[in-house]
């Protein structure tokens, strides 16, 4: 298995910068805020958003040397990203989130609503200050995207009239959208075509759908160990994703322990095991399979470099984390 | 005294619509968004910001047709500014606004991140599609204020440190920048001079801080039922105000009961009276005046008409309150 981190060796000291910069940037106004910075842009974070909008940024431009633009742009993603789990931990109250402790949880809920909001206000005026009226208008598509997707999400749980339609476009605007228009906007800032432009928005959205539902998978079938937080969180706040809204067709006992929201003692560890239990593990990961492969495909108008080959090894890379 | 109602009303229909629209366009996603988004937008709120945007638009385009556009920006300014105080009844841990239940209190935090996380979104989406550059720089100038302002606010509590000036600083980023930006950018809309775009701002920041420092005064001198909530919250809740910030030069004995943050029985009802007590109430409706009457100076560029004259009485308006 590839790892992450040679994936991104062409753009290694690019995320180096990005991530000092950011704690800068955001830490500068005051003692917490570093300290949540700190923590936020020190914490180890796989710098996917970001490294996506630097490998396209190369491999778009004639020299394939990134402009303080492309950079600026890849900071945003990093922001914007930050900033929505930043305010989904304090809606889903999480404690911890790839074995760190949450900044709700470390600091308090006042502590991550300001710093979230400082987040997105920064990222607003970076955003602006770009310069480029269809960069900001890819980005703040993704700013409202996103709020949609939290509200889909935080006022649709325990729903299990939820379809697998529901759950896609959830998931785009959630985490999709943010890697599909990135990576159009990087592609922008190099000056590339309309069709160009469009290939690489679907690149970002497939690869971001492939990624999200082998998040969801990886919910049950990794360890708490690997995942640094207990194994079943989702379906346990009533985050219903792929592998539940496929085992509800076959398992509808798993839809009463749900609608209960797992009021008796055993109904955990019971949903769990119907969900492991059932095809909707495999079926979500040949949903997975089927984005990563369409992902490279979107790709196939670019010319042959290390960045685009690192872009379509990113793809396997995603479902390889399944094995 | 002038009631803001006929201040308002060459552009009463105009607030009207806004106000429906706004209830329309946040409440369609979903039920709850909608109990949200009546109580927010239906609970007779003054309607200042977009009020100004109007009156501004009117004043500046040649026919005092308002545009779409223009009318856009109204909503726009009013979704963030109602971004901005859901989020900070969740910080301020708030119950009651204007007389009535904040979100956080009627629903809970969670409800209010999302809700406001949704109104920062829709604006930053529609603030885009507006298609004009400069106008999108000037609001998200705004955003990124805001949020400065909730970070000064929210991280400073209970800081007997603070100076006037930082006070005016964090008043400007809260409150003024919105009412400046936004008065600017409406004239950008109708196409004014550099020159009369500045006055605009300069009209809309010194109107912003004369509004705010009323405000703070009437903290301390109206009653409840005025107020809606509990005079002296500010105080009470460490957020320190220009008549505290004054009448700490004259009763170090406040400084004691502040930093103490009111333990002992009697703190609060002593410091509240040692405020009133003090010069920091006459000295800071000095203040608000000088901004006020500044603001009037700022727009004397202006030709007139029934809504530049609203703009005038609107200053009038602003002391008024105290009286």
């Amino acid at each position: 298995m590839t790892s992450v981190t040679s994936l991104f060796a062409s753009v290694e000291a690019d995320l180096y910068l990005l991530s000092e910069n950011l704690k800068n940037l955001i830490g500068a106004s005051h003692p917490i805020l570093y300290a949540a910075a700190e923590h936020l842009f020190g914490a180890g974070g796989k710098r996917l958003r970001p490294a996506i909008v630097l490998l396209v940024s190369r491999a778009t431009i004639t020299n394939s040397k990134i402009t303080p633009r492309h950079r600026r742009l890849a900071e945003i993603t990093e922001m914007i990203h930050t900033a929505s789990l930043v305010h989904d931990d304090v809606i889903d109250e999480s404690d911890v989130r790839r074995t760190v402790p949450t900044v709700n949880s470390l600091f308090n809920n006042r502590i991550a609503v300001l710093a979230g909001d400082f987040l997105f206000g920064q990222s607003a005026w970076y955003l602006a200050n770009l310069d480029n009226l269809e960069v900001v208008k890819l980005l703040s598509e993704v700013i409202k995207d996103m709020a949609e997707g939290e509200i889909q999400q935080g006022l649709s749980r325990f729903d299990t009239t939820t379809t697998i339609e529901g759950y896609l476009a959830k998931t785009y605007n959630k985490t999709a959208s943010l890697m599909a228009n990135s990576a159009k906007a990087a592609g922008c800032l190099s000056g590339v075509s309309d069709q160009v432009a469009e290939n690489l928005y679907h690149y970002g959205r497939n690869l971001g759908l492939a990624f999200q539902i082998v998040d969801d998978i990886l919910d049950f079938t990794a360890s708490t160990d690997v995942l640094g937080k207990p194994a079943g969180s989702d379906l346990v706040s009533g985050n219903l994703t792929a592998p539940v809204l496929f085992a509800l067709e076959e398992k509808p006992y798993l839809e009463v322990l749900i609608e209960r929201e797992f009021a008796q003692p055993e109904d955990k560890e019971q949903a769990l095991a119907l969900v492991r239990d059932s095809k909707g593990i495999q079926r979500s990961r040949e949903m997975a399979a089927k984005y990563a492969q369409a992902a490279v495909k979107n790709i196939s108008v670019l010319k042959p470099s290390e960045s685009k080959q690192a872009l379509i090894d990113l793809s396997d890379y995603v479902l390889s984390r399944l094995y």
